[in-house]
């Protein structure tokens, strides 16, 4: 039998991304979408590109046994409440539950978090790190994009201690990532043929790969930079990562004996720490974010510039699956008790 | 058991996207790749975008029921004829087999045509209009990426007599249709930001185009003027279709009611004579080409000129899916008595 | 002494891209500016790429002998009045002064035009066809920037009594055509990887292009079809425009020698056409938009379908410029008295 | 009387752009153009959008009082040499000339440098460091692209001794940057909807970078690490540098009255460093390439991460024009004695 899965406020850029890769599940179902518009009208007159889904955006949330709230922040939070309280197991996709301390969204999100006890609760999504607790979990929040991204290229290097703590991401985001409302930045002759950085007062993401981050290695005191950048594509980021390796750790020697020897070991420690992971891949040369699109994949290069004794992790993923929607979906299968690759397998779309 | 076939030169972009469709298809292996470099690597080597496809670059085809040529025209034609000799059914993505007269080959493409017996035995692959031959053939060429636009658009039309023998088709495509080899005209600082106008002597999908639409009403002599352009994106072509209405058709009398009405009525025909098609939607609403990225769908939307009488059809397809690769599995699923769609569902990447 | 002139409403592309050349031009001063948003604060704040230019956006136009409106259609309008009432000559970049019946403005832009008595004595500001007219004004409509490719195009042909009234033509605009006002379809993620056909219905610049092209042959009855496209990209349009020669005219005769030979016959009929133009470039090659980025130039290409007896015409212009900004320039030049070209001249920012 | 000078190797980008820009200057006459290829034609034929330069591209330079080297390195020199034998002033955009370590020819370059002995006397042409020794000059290198944005960017914080040595710079790059050479990774297909890092075991542009930014405060032992990208537009740079402010400084006390007044104060530093340049703009919030496309502006943003007590410093330039031809003009009219703005002046194509 199909289980039956929802997805609040279908209409932004992860709401109808999970729609499409949930169509394709042969196990679930979905059975009830809602929308902040468009109540009443068919998905595929709202979105054409989902025509062969065939329901209408509801009110209110149907009779489902998980939901998806694609909800801005600050919003979802009630009824990501509402749910549980039906007894749904709810994947919020917006922030409202990524960060454990509540004081944290008064900081970055200039609201008093309204329901701090479920904080704890909740289960940060990001399988290749929480995978049993995910599966055990009623509530998960979806990690945002850029920490996706940062956090996985990051992991090994961190929980394996084999770098100083200052720490410099500097991302570069496709355009899909700023969401589906309307501004001048995202008007297409404004961010089209133009390259920007943002955010330099502090991006939102910022505490909520700290967090991540400083878990895995708690002795360990974060100092990281993080600079989003928005590039001229629809979908795609690409993470550069950058850290000076701990002094004496010369990669057993390997070092020594030259950058490509390093690197090797660097990228067989890479592998060991994600053997068995169906959506890491642990690259030998430069990757790119269109080998990612459409698809769950994280690509991870890492590298060292042997002139600084600086260690370089290069990371690409698709914002809207990996990076959003994909990730979800993952966490949904390990919720579910399903295989954790159903409906993310597939190549991505080249060129 | 699973069925074995083969793609010959997988490294163009029709070969690798056949790679990545077949790979999801669950009744057929991928079993044999060649390439006209590379041979000796690993598929994830050269495209690193389908590295989870575990197989080695050939010198020669191995042993398969069915093959993909994915060669340029005039270099497949030899290719095709061997393994048809070989007993292996063949698709060819090329142009060498899509004219009947064999004198067109002069004419168009600067080559005598070497095997003009198979000519009239080849069946041209649009499964819309040529469903049973392809299912009894053992040799298919699948349809250029324009002429798989145009003729759809065109097909209902013209086959019920609505229009003149006067037709324009001006078509705009990405600019992966231009393949892989490299040229000024598709370098990115070139091709981007940019549009323009090519083949205005006469474009080789020109014959083709003529071709089938001719098998479809004999008794009209057309004149079909075919202007291709190039725009700034990676996949797609949208095609815009002119041709004035029969005098004295008037939409069985709607056309007097008023434009919308007309309009019902043009795309309820539309939609009886694709009734049942699996991938040719008739929509209510001007199509985009994003609305079909990564799938195996036309949209088709016919409308009407009021001022002018003038018919206007608009489609659009992904010219690597329905107008390449796509299309070609869709045939192969045909000539393997497997259902038609399979491998070939999914909705649009968007955006 | 400098002439000084002014824009109302600064803050749209083609209010924006006045400022640009006006600030170049060496006889003429930018002395006001006024825009519907951002009074008070100076444009570089506004606008950083104008942040050399040292001008307050002020509530009121000052002082000023020439003033461009930038504002949108129907709002345009009063602005012009008042000006025209001050005695300040004007050029007016919205539509509202371009179509001679005021009938048509109830019909396609939906507003009664509240001063139809200063439509007749506007001056179409196509310097190409009405430069004395032009030169003699005290108000002056610029040309949209659609009727600007399609125009440019076709008068030659349509003057020369060479083609036959059925006239279609598909146009392929950047996105920024649309204007800085904020829509889905503008969206980046929207816009980008797509190409659309839109206003099938009927686009407002129809009658404007009808009207022209009747102008120069009003004996023959136009049936124009006119369908714009989206592409994504900034800024450019190509226009392709398809009409059938008329029944007995060859070309003197060179149609029968050959396409190439009739194509150079109907070049040169082109150039006698444009002799002296110092913004039109009948070109030898199919034009691309990107040659003229930046620049007041209509590249224009006539050819031949040899197999239909069709006249095909390509053009090319940056929609911004000749088919905006700089077409305003170009009249506001000749209405002072100016060299035509001041401030115009410079070549294409390629690639 | 009109100064001559010429350009060697008219088509690549960096050729093309010198003629754009040299075409439209008062006191200078393009008399002599050569090329690779393509010699005899007419520069209009090989790049219509010069059509308006009544120029031949020539086997070989004529007489000219200063020439353009646009040759690619490691060809260039001979040109060079072989000028100023010839009494004829150079500017070399190629690399050829910008370090001052023969040495470091055979190891970044892969060849001897053949003439080791004008290695000291060129001048690095970068006027807002070196204007008095460009204008006393007879051979010019003009910077890299990428160093252009680097140095200016970093050159107040190390010149004022405000950083540590450890610097990263982060750098993103419009894919003309890469050249007019074919290759598949600047194929529009596989360039578009794309990001890569790429020479990430050691860029060209590093040795360069560190040079210069090594005599600005020799005592500081740097350790710059550089990662260029690669995003899919046609022209722009955006660098992003990294480096810890110095312990105890803190901005004469700002830095503890917050990140507002820190940063006031950072900018006021820069602009007091660059003063006067006509060049260089101190911006007051994140700039963005688009903000100088086509001209020869480098904006400048210097912030702080206050969590981290990171310099973080932002720059943008188009890299044809200030990364390329534009700041070799800029030197060309120092050497020339002429204003150093002329033909440089002109705001940005936006959008």
């Amino acid at each position: 039998m199909m289980v039956k899965v929802g997805i609040i406020n279908v209409t932004g850029y992860v709401g109808m991304e999970l729609a499409r890769l949930l169509h394709q599940h042969p196990q679930v179902e979905l059975a009830s979408i809602t929308g902040r518009s468009a109540v009443g009208q068919r998905l595929g007159e709202v979105l054409p590109h989902l025509a062969d889904i065939d329901l209408a955006i509801e009110p209110e949330l149907g009779e489902v046994t998980l939901v998806f709230s694609a909800l801005p922040h600050k919003t979802s939070v009630e009824a990501v409440a509402a749910a549980l309280e039906r007894g749904i197991k709810v994947i919020d996709t917006s922030a409202d539950f990524r960060l454990k301390d509540a004081k944290e969204y008064q900081r970055w999100y200039d609201f008093t978090h309204p329901a701090p006890q479920l904080l704890s609760e909740a289960v940060y999504g990001l399988a290749e790190l929480n995978r049993h607790q995910i599966a055990s979990s009623r509530l998960v929040a979806n990690p945002g994009c850029y920490p996706t991204g940062a956090i996985l290229a990051l992991a090994p290097a961190l929980k394996e201690g084999l770098i100083e703590p200052d720490i410099i991401v500097d991302a570069k985001s496709g355009v899909s990532g700023a969401g589906r409302t309307l501004s001048l930045g995202t008007h297409f002759a404004e961010a089209n043929e133009n390259v920007s950085a943002y955010a330099l007062e502090g991006h939102r993401h910022l505490p909520e790969i700290t967090q991540e981050l400083s878990g895995l290695n708690p002795a360990l005191p974060l100092a990281v930079t993080f600079v989003p950048h928005l590039v001229p594509m629809s979908r795609g980021i690409l993470t550069t990562c950058y850290a000076k390796l701990k002094e004496g750790w010369d990669g057993k020697g390997e070092l020594e004996k030259g950058r490509g020897d390093f690197e090797k070991g660097m990228r067989e420690l890479y592998r060991e720490f994600y053997r068995g992971e169906p959506f890491i891949r642990v690259v030998d040369a430069p990757p790119q974010t269109k080998q990612t699109l459409g698809t769950n994949l994280c690509l991870i290069y890492p590298t060292i510039d042997p002139r600084t004794q600086r260690l370089i992790i290069v990371s690409c993923i698709d914002n809207l699956v990996k990076g959003g929607a994909g990730q979800a979906l993952q966490s949904m299968n390990l919720m579910l008790g399903l295989p954790e690759v159903t409906a993310l397998e597939g190549s991505a779309v080249y060129p």
